[in-house]
């Protein structure tokens, strides 16, 4: 399609990063707003984050997690209390300053200050920690497995709609634990809840593993992540977990009485997902006609365009289109769209919007007892029986999932390279194909990686899945049996 | 109970303010913390909250609105634009004027400051405006109906939890419309649809009607009200919808060509529920044992409390309790609770937590296939056949909530006096009553009401179901055939 004035403005091959706008004007998901790096998340992209929202919120429960709230507000002297985590931080921290503002000469300004200024969450261990210490008293108490969904706040000078916005929405989640063995299950346990999410929900591309610890969360013992691949080849972190050991539990002195009578500080974990990965869905299946949705999170699976020719024929179609609703309406999210809009353009709007299955109704298919289907994945149409349609619905819905999986599992794999194995290799691998992801040997220890800032690539993560194949870490020479992941990254 | 072990440690009749802290307490709904103003709402109060957001969620998305997510942070610029608005927030908003902090000899200090200070949200009136400005160009795009899950935050200086804290939750719906006529239906129907929430499912008692003019949201025509009244018969404002006109229309320019071609100012609404909602339910079902919930917003209609005396009987009672859970999950909230505590305490904990039906469990109930239960409302305990409480069991929740909220409407609806006709008596019956609400004739014009703030009395609302009949004002004497809601209030 791409040429013809239905599709979008600009080609990924042309132009990658506008394309992505595109896709997402196009699809109608979100807006810049006048407040610098803040986005607007329109009805469509909200509907989106909504379905996200109830598949993690129900797995979460089904784990044993509860929800609850905690304060926006942090108070700047809790972060003095851990070190590593505050220089994470400081730099991108919204600080508020006073309580009210005043008119001089017309205009607003601030007033009333603040005796201590407060943060605005960043990210919430301190605070959920320190209501956690207060709520441990035993080892009867543990474990406790908090998750809470809010708006967080991190001061981006450089902003991208969903990728990296000043506030964001996400979920985190925040357990206390009496062991250490049972904190890093947990925090390998929510990773794999996310691999789940990503790779079988979300049809995404991920690799499952470790952060190197250069770049670890701040404050954290370990952190686990899921490296998707973009289809510009970049990297994209989907989600993270992190088993934090007891730094944060000291931090807060989160203390409580063990089996045998003894204080001890609790193990935790934290581990979150945001808003970001609308971005990664979007550049994970996209293509040059606009977004692509996998059904969990389509807000509607079938769209049904009644295309009326003449008037008369109006009662007959829509009387058509609404029983095709009825019949598909208990099993999956249907809406037959009877704006006062040309139906060309409408079919054109649910492509870029990314439904799975568009029909298009008029008076040939009323007569024939047919639907006119459009399949989104390769806006392929062809005439079905309605009945045929109905019945079958469930198959072209997994079809199309698995349309989309393929399609994304196969181009990402085919971009993973595993015999790059010197720096040199490395820069005429990405010289070459701009993208892809490089598996190399890489000592787990090693901490200085200028050499990879040089040419803006990163260690993405140590795979969970290793080769145990020895070699020579592509950084320092030094033998090393460790697989890791090398890319450009968003 | 009153006066047993058990009892929370104070009674409505001794300090109501004391016995509402120590419900919440008792209930393990929410605490303060350490940030002034900011509370944490626990698991078992974010699950109310949850099962309220459920319920009104589906009920706006049944009338047509969607919901999205704008930008917490508003310049306070912005807030220039509309004088009345500002006016009402001025003096409690928290302003983030720094994006980042520094330490300094050891301390964090705000660094990098803004150069336009930003307001956090204390509604979004204008931010939601502003977007819909650019969304709206035709009557084609009318009605718009939007809605926002969010945080929000008004400074206060006395807090108090639920009622009023810094930052809470809420909703608040933005409509805009073509004409004035389809505002002004939209905010009436939500205000119905409020009444329907306030009084039908959550059995509280609620009074509709309409702001005097001296008390309406800050920029709006009409705001819509629905005053409960909480056992101390103070009144408490539980929900609001707003008739805006075209003022915030003006202030954000959001103006669409209308069906003749011509530029227009669209009508717009807003209305809002907030967490301070648990607060009003608390405080009208609540008795001196505990919390009581009406069963839409109970996270368990049903608790099984298992009666270990001695272990060779563990498992058939556990059998016992779980095959009853099995028959009852599939269409009531039931829980077991096997921890390890002694049961008398456990009965207790779920009496404080306003549990509907608390069953006990022991060998005997096994041997005579029976259960013990006892209802929250009366702490009647009897003893019931197993099949029988089964099959009765959506009777069992419907008696409950017929008897909350008859308990309620009654002791409310006495304490609702029309015989008041002067100030005096007006100050002798809240001398007498300390509490309930006056019913008395008012001229909605008035807007000096500073012999009312002298007793610490306020026009609550002019109700939707008027008397008609004639009479005097009771604060100027002038003929009127309006009649009001006085009261004393949170």
């Amino acid at each position: 399609m791409a040429g013809s004035r239905h599709a979008l403005p600009v080609t990924r091959s042309e132009d990658f990063s506008g394309w992505y706008q595109a896709v997402i004007t196009g699809a109608d998901l979100a807006e810049n707003s006048t407040i610098r790096g803040c986005m607007v998340i329109k009805p469509y992209g909200f509907a989106v984050w909504e379905l996200m929202q109830k598949i993690l919120d129900d797995k979460f429960k089904e784990h044993g997690h509860v929800n609850a709230y905690f304060p926006m507000f942090i108070p700047i002297d809790l972060f003095e209390k851990e070190a590593e985590h505050v220089a994470g931080f400081a730099k991108e921290m919204a600080i508020v300053t006073h309580h009210r503002v005043e008119q001089i000469d017309g205009k607003l300004v601030p007033s009333s200050p603040l005796e201590i200024p407060l943060a605005v969450r960043p990210t919430s261990e301190l605070i959920i920690g320190e209501s956690m210490a207060r709520w441990i008293t035993s080892y009867r108490d543990l474990p406790l497995l908090i998750n809470q969904w809010c708006n967080v706040v991190r001061w981006e000078m450089r902003t991208r709609m969903f990728l990296r916005t000043t506030e964001f929405l996400w979920q985190e989640g925040h357990t206390a634990h009496e062991t250490e063995e049972e904190a890093r299950a947990e925090a390998t346990l929510m990773h794999d809840v996310y691999r789940w999410f990503i790779c079988d929900v979300l049809k995404m591309f991920g690799i499952p593993g470790e952060k190197p610890a250069y770049d670890k969360f701040a404050g954290a013992v370990d952190t686990y992540t899921i490296e998707s691949m973009m289809q510009d080849g970049k990297a994209l972190q989907s989600a993270t977990s992190h088993y934090l050991g007891q730094n944060f539990s000291k931090a807060v002195n989160m203390v409580f009485q063990d089996r045998d009578g003894n204080l001890r500080n609790a193990y935790t974990t934290s581990w979150g997902i945001s808003t970001r990965i609308i971005g990664g869905l979007i550049m994970s299946h996209s293509d040059d006609d606009g977004l692509n949705l996998p059904s969990a999170v389509a807000p509607y699976h079938v769209v049904i365009v009644p295309i009326i020719r003449d008037q008369a024929a109006r009662s007959d179609v829509m009387e058509y289109c609404e029983s095709i609703k009825s019949e598909l309406r208990h099993t999956t999210r249907v809406l037959v769209d009877n704006k006062d809009a040309p139906p060309q353009n409408k079919k054109w709007d649910y492509v870029r919007k990314g439904v799975p299955l568009i029909l298009e109704i008029g008076q040939k298919e009323v007569d024939n007892d047919v639907v006119c289907v459009t399949r989104r994945t390769t806006l392929a149409k062809e005439s079905m029986g309605r009945s045929e349609f109905i019945s079958s619905i469930h198959d072209l819905i997994a079809q199309h999932d698995t349309t989309l999986q393929q399609r994304c599992e196969e181009s990402c794999k085919r971009r993973v390279n595993d015999s790059v194995k010197t720096i040199d290799e490395m820069v005429e691998f990405f010289e070459t194909h701009g993208g892809g992801f490089v598996k190399a040997k890489f000592d787990p220890s090693v901490t200085d990686v200028s050499v990879l800032d040089k040419i803006a690539v990163s260690v993405r993560c140590i795979p969970t899945r290793q080769s145990h194949t020895s070699g020579k870490c592509i950084i320092t020479g030094a033998d090393t049996d460790v697989d890791a992941i090398f890319a450009k990254s968003y």
